[in-house]
């Protein structure tokens, strides 16, 4: 097993410039929380984003000292020796505009008014995600990045880099994701936002004044979403029909093993999440969808980009499918660009991104080796 | 297009003698309502029970007097000239015990107290519920079903009955169901009733005297049923990512089609349906299973059954897929069983059992022609 990065520390990049939002609203001044791990080179090439999916943060490697239990959410792929080689890479962790992990969200308080923004603060994309980003880009003096990576709903953000900044990124990974959502996807996020809107403990968005959050909905909207990361074999393989005792016991009560899980998993997330923050995550991924402005052809969409593109789906991810997967390749192929895909054999479902595969890993490793040998080195 | 059976009656039947719930509870007594369809013919021999699923009731063909679109739920199914040909057969549908369309249940009145049961309603089986339909067809005087059926929770029901009562059906017809639930099918249920006793107006189960239904929670259930009733295909097909609007409007308002159409399904479904009802329903769903008393062994619980069976799968049916109705073939051939197996081509997910098909109805046309034509005679 890889050594980890060890002991992080987050920073704080203020961003005084207002940045104009896709839905048009100006937000005057923003801060992004942020890691990195490993030391950029002199030529400042050797840089990698890695962007956060819809729960995710910008705690993506190694832990905070004095807490060995707060490994980040990608550490067993980010590190020395490992596929996102911080021997190599000077590799960056950033927390999305929105979020409740420290970058400015609904959760922040609004220095207009002193309180929280709530449900006033705006909605952002994917898009608004990229430039923020690039923001921090600027600051630390990175013109290019050697790739922008993530998976899921990061995924789309390093495919939308490609797009809205062709020449600021070498290489573009996009890891279980999707041009854009199906009616399902929406479906399942409408389900998770109805949960939480309807919690009475929501209070339209202003629950943080009364001292209360709206559990109830953010436990429902996290135990859906675990539904749709995992497989049905994953799920059989893991829990089966197990019972926690030995038969029926004919009540509401826990019983199947599933139901602890997802119950846990539940209540777990509902205590670190902001409700707001997940409403408007679910929104950015719905909006997604590059090839709107394009009349719905997605190789035009693409034309703009000029990466070269590693494409990672799973076989039984069923909330971005294979076939999401490839139509992306299709349409980079369009444009004549450089795209590899490796469709990787997993039960693990949408959640496989997150976990060590060997045959993932491998493709990873790989790919980025080739990065880094073709990188501009001193 | 076939005609419909025309205007229709309920009718009910009041059952004075206890059954001993497989939860171990004695219900004292209790009512069925149920309706039927064409004529009882003198050898008694060509009755088919439908067994209805989640959300179904006794209403399966015709309408009631002067409400012309109060159409059954399998109207195009069963009526003269259909493939469950009311001129052939005398049909059956009855609304199951615990149900909430007026067989006893959760909303009925405890003679004891002259109050509803609320959650005192004890939890019923699939088992229990072949023994209440036993009664109905006792009292009817039907020694033998020409075929049991039903699709989904409505097929296990005819799986059952040919291993509680194997000598009481001819033929069970078994409909987009599976020999039991998976984890993942679980937890779309443990879902569905955490919104439901999640929300403040539940109150334990004992909302009817406060005048409050759980509206919330039964809209969520709802909206995550209709999700896996359809496919992504056809929800894509269907809505695709068609905005109510001609533009995002960046708010949490519903603005995709996909989110309109699961709302009102939601409300509509929160109107009709009592909550107590749906939470025994679902546990119903998850307790069934039975190879779970003969160690998993599928082949061994369907030892006892003796009916022919038809069994149809749906392409596209990701609740309950076609591999699952093969595990039903598999252990009803591994025993010797005359089995009739259809897998139908179908975008439409779950819901395809509901729907008009011209494969799927030409294979029940068929096999119910066979079994019309096999009967005992006059």
């Amino acid at each position: 097993m890889a050594e980890s990065v060890g002991a992080v520390t987050p920073q704080r990049l203020h961003c005084p410039e207002p940045l104009l939002l896709a839905c048009g609203v100006p937000l005057a001044h923003f801060d992004l929380v942020y890691e990195t791990y490993g030391v950029l080179n002199a030529q400042r090439s050797n840089a990698i984003l890695i962007c956060h999916a819809l729960s995710g943060t910008h705690h993506v490697a190694g832990h905070y000292a004095g807490q060995p239990r707060s490994s980040g959410w990608w550490d067993n792929m980010v590190g020395p020796g490992k596929p996102v080689d911080t021997n190599r890479f000077f590799v960056i962790g950033v927390n999305n505009l929105g979020g409740c992990d420290g970058s400015t969200g609904p959760s922040s308080l609004d220095p207009a008014t002193g309180h929280p923004y709530g449900p006033h603060f705006p909605f952002v994309t994917v898009e608004d995600w990229v430039r923020a980003q690039a923001r921090l880009a600027d600051h630390l003096q990175i013109a290019r990045f050697a790739a922008v990576m993530g998976g899921s709903l990061g995924g789309m953000q390093a495919l939308q880099w490609s797009l809205t900044y062709p020449e600021r990124l070498r290489h573009a990974i996009v890891i279980a994701a999707a041009p854009n959502l199906s009616a399902q996807n929406i479906g399942f996020n409408e389900v998770a936002r109805q949960a939480i809107t309807t919690d009475p403990d929501f209070y339209g968005g202003n629950y943080y004044a009364r001292g209360v959050i709206p559990e109830r909905g953010l436990r429902l909207a996290r135990m859906l979403g675990h539904i749709t990361y995992l497989s049905d074999d994953a799920m059989m393989e893991k829990f089966g029909r197990d019972l926690l005792a030995n038969a029926p016991h004919f009540s509401l009560d826990v019983e199947f093993e599933i139901e602890s899980y997802l119950r846990y998993q539940g209540k777990k997330f509902s205590e670190r999440f902001d409700a707001n923050t997940y409403l408007i995550m679910t929104k950015a991924l719905d909006y997604f969808d590059p090839a709107l402005a394009h009349g719905g052809h997605l190789s035009k969409a693409l034309a703009r980009a000029r990466a070269d593109f590693l494409v990672v789906s799973f076989t039984s991810d069923w909330r971005f499918s294979p076939a999401r997967s490839r139509e992306i390749v299709k349409a980079l192929l369009d444009n004549g660009l450089a795209v590899s895909y490796a469709e990787i054999d997993s039960s693990q479902g949408h959640d496989a991104f997150l976990m060590e595969n060997p045959d993932y890993f491998a493709v990873m490793q790989a790919y980025l080796t080739r990065v880094f040998e073709a990188l501009p080195h001193a």
